[in-house]
């Protein structure tokens, strides 16, 4: 080794630099600055660490959830009685973490293919058959036009199912009113991929003989895992008759918000409930209302096919999961505090500027704070006279 | 309180440490450093806060998404003539966020379990009975071997739903070719959890009289919430008549990117359209193209039970809702300063480095900027001579 | 322009200002401070950036998943044989990413709308008719109870679909133990919305022939998207033969981790598999056992309304996308350096604490490193004395 890189490599491993600093001793400025740091420093332990636990590396979940309804209801109309269960109202069965649950619907049985009349709604009207474009569909139809003018309803024939479908009144009150007692099961399990931590709905204060009775409260049971239909949708702002007749969308947000630097038991869901596009409280905000959809059950009647067209209103209910959790982790605990030296930088600048410009005694410091490389004039003349 | 403690505290808060600094007067290395420190502030201005928004705390949407399709589509197979709605084509029926529209269909009415022979497609080729092993499957088979080879069809005897499907010609063209003027109405709601924000897609100028007439198109009407299947599938790169005939998915992309500092009305939806493993542009690199299931419609004959099975091809639209919203927050803001900070540090060694190493003078620079704790043996006897 | 703000100016632009540093020259202090140093410096390039790519914009995924199931299964219950395909055993049939395979059931044939007796199943039991309560309904119960007393099963009369369904003994072996073979094809289609990256499941060594063949294995065979059943279940910890007779749920997550800065061809999936509150390992853990639903199929006999009730236990597979994407970017690059000069300045701070505290002649570098701007008393007289 050349002694040129010796000595620079001594030079780099036994001596260190570190700034020459000029102690300051003027209170209102030091007071101010230690104000200005403090406050920093303040906000760096206390707010970025302690409140928004800026030590903490974050994982989202990756959910998965089944629900599964139960409930019966007895409907009567115009005489005929009909019990309907779970298999009957739940769209669609094998327990979605979306599905809808039918309260209120128009049936139209016994539908063939045919020709038969438009439904005379006001939007179909016609008065003779050159309103009616022979082949062509209208926006508002429900089937293709056969060219003719029917003068009973004063609406086009048409080529569809028939009898086409006449919803123009909605059940009132909803048929499926006893929906309300129907109970749901949510099973809800995470998983958050980065920490390697799986976690269940069910914890552990959950156990069988609580479920068997426990029904979900915001206050009393808020882990309950059990719903009631009714519950879900007043806390979401509905109310139920309104929701039952027309139909209705509810979130039901499962909320995870886990510290896993506790034990995983803290680790516990949060179920919240809000209302989506429906009938609810802010109606002049949302032009669209209800929920409804249609579906057909398919038959063979004396070797036609006919079908019983369900228009089904009814309480969607999406499930959402919504999981966070933090954990102490080194990057983002050094990531903070390199930030908040940087953010200490800046109050040492804040105190500069006020010693600087907004001290009587400016120049003074000025001159202890500087040195300048090129020396003025008359110092220099002056040191050159005292020196030499 | 001793004394001494006395003095340390009056020490740290009226006294507090600068930085002693040099003022170098060198106009190349002082413009350099001004540049680079201007470039750092200009990009810490200008990229991290005004473009980046640095200052923002961004949370992403939790999304609900209702569908409705309407559309009415008239077919003639061989004469017989069958009106279609969307009870008949749209699966699921209960308007989730990811559906099926048929568009062509090869249905195999009034299967029932029997021994039938297989296909005759090339795959299932036998010439004698040891060809067919009893009670085995075949991959490519669709149902179990009872040991026999029919010499019809050369192929092995099966019992299965019989009459076997026959898929090997797929209709062309599409036959609901018509469902190109179907449209699809959306409904979104997307929830910001962090900022407590609920937003529809149905915004401000989408009020119901808009929505009775509008149609969505890319330029003039980029907020309608109603699409036509065409529109949809031209805009993600399908021709129709293909897409019609084989199956396609599409994703249609609901995009929010919201700036929460500002009014609440202009966060408003852009809806896209992307072509996901279709017939599409890029039939080279994906291996498999089209889109299609099976389902079953059961029904019971004279006391047996008989299937119709259809293999539905059809456009999948898959609604994918991608919410992001900024707003200012202090601990982000905070975060950028510090690192905007720690950069400008940066700048400054890069000055350092130029004045200390590439400028002629450096040797005078170094000593005006570095003090020696141990002096040099000529200076401080130099000092020590002129000093006593 | 004043001359005033032209010095200012001048001064601005052709003096900048460097902090003057002490040279300590002490080989304890300053190899603990290079020591310190140096692990900052290592953490910084080691693990921030090349580990933890701290210089990387990340963006997730936004995914589209289509599944098909195939196989068939031959039944045989007391002499009736059944087979059973796709279409029969997949629920829903459309091909969405959550889905049930059938795997064991209990059918209730021709139930129709009647009174009859509640189950006797030790939860329904009644000794007079005051204990059933006319027009009430019972939590535990299938239906409304008529307020007779059935002697004969000691259980309510109740009006509902009979015969009530009873699901007391659940099939042991499961009826579809061969379902162990049917396979699964998954498509995934994947969008980085920011990188403005489509990408398939279906890699570039994912190609026709090969996926005519392939079936996945996490060793040999790691990208083949056609997965056996049993294969699945195994790999998510589960007993097949358990599973198919209770059902349960498995999480089928697609983790794409890519580094666009590398060729798009590295970027592919990774397949995991986990049980999710199924019959596994954890059996105490978790309460709740199990996944089954009830679906129904309707049909009209001799002018009733009758219907087949099914309860369907399955493996339920949740497939989950879970993707990530980094690409360097100027942005999280600055930020990082910046946080790490920050953490330098943490390093200096430890340094002078050793310096200032824990070294003998800790009093000579104090006056090395600081300057005093109120000179004490003593200094100053000498000073006066010496200079004038």
């Amino acid at each position: 080794m050349k002694p040129q890189i010796k000595i620079i490599l001594s030079n780099f491993f036994f001596e260190y630099e570190t700034p020459r600093q000029v102690l300051v001793r003027n209170k209102k400025v030091a007071v101010a600055c230690r104000i200005i740091q403090m406050g920093v420093l303040g906000y760096i332990i206390g707010w970025v660490f302690m409140y928004e636990k800026g030590y903490h590396a974050i994982d989202t979940a990756i959910g998965s959830v089944f629900t599964k309804m139960k409930g019966v209801s007895l409907t009567n109309i115009s005489g005929e009685e009909r019990i309907w269960d779970a298999a009957d109202f739940v769209f669609p069965e094998q327990g979605a973490s979306s599905f809808v649950v039918m309260t209120n619907y128009i049936a139209t049985v016994g539908q063939q293919q045919d020709k038969c009349p438009e439904l005379p709604d006001g939007k179909n009207k016609c008065t003779t058959d050159k309103d009616c474009d022979k082949g062509k569909y209208k926006r508002t139809g429900n089937g293709q036009m056969t060219g003719r003018c029917i003068s009973n309803t004063s609406t086009c024939e048409i080529y569809s199912w028939c009898p086409v479908e006449d919803d123009r009144q909605i059940p009132d009150p909803a048929i499926l009113l006893t929906s309300e007692n129907y109970t749901l099961f949510i099973k809800n399990s995470i998983t958050f991929p980065h920490f390697n931590v799986v976690r269940s709905n069910l914890v552990e204060s959950v156990n069988q003989s609580y479920i068997n009775t426990c029904l979900y409260h915001p206050k009393t049971d808020p882990l309950c895992p059990i719903f009631r239909l009714g519950d879900i949708v007043e806390l979401s702002g509905f109310s139920f008759s309104e929701i039952a007749r027309l139909g209705g969308a509810i979130g039901l947000l499962i909320d995870w918000d886990c510290n896993l630097d506790l034990s995983i038991r803290h680790c516990e869901p949060k179920y919240e409930f809000y209302g989506l596009y429906g009938t609810g409280r802010n109606d002049k905000e949302k032009p669209s209302l209800g929920y409804n959809f249609r579906y057909a059950k398919y038959y063979v009647e004396k070797g036609v096919e006919k079908r019983t067209l369900m228009k089904v209103f009814g309480v969607r209910i999406d499930i959402i999961v919504n999981g966070r959790a933090g954990k102490f982790d080194i990057i983002p605990t050094l990531t903070a505090i390199g930030s908040g030296v940087g953010i200490f930088g800046v109050a040492t600048v804040v105190c500069d500027l006020l010693l600087l410009h907004f001290v009587t005694k400016k120049d003074f410091y000025k001159n202890m704070k500087f040195k300048h490389t090129e020396i003025p004039e008359e110092v220099s003349v002056f040191l050159f006279c005292f020196c030499f």
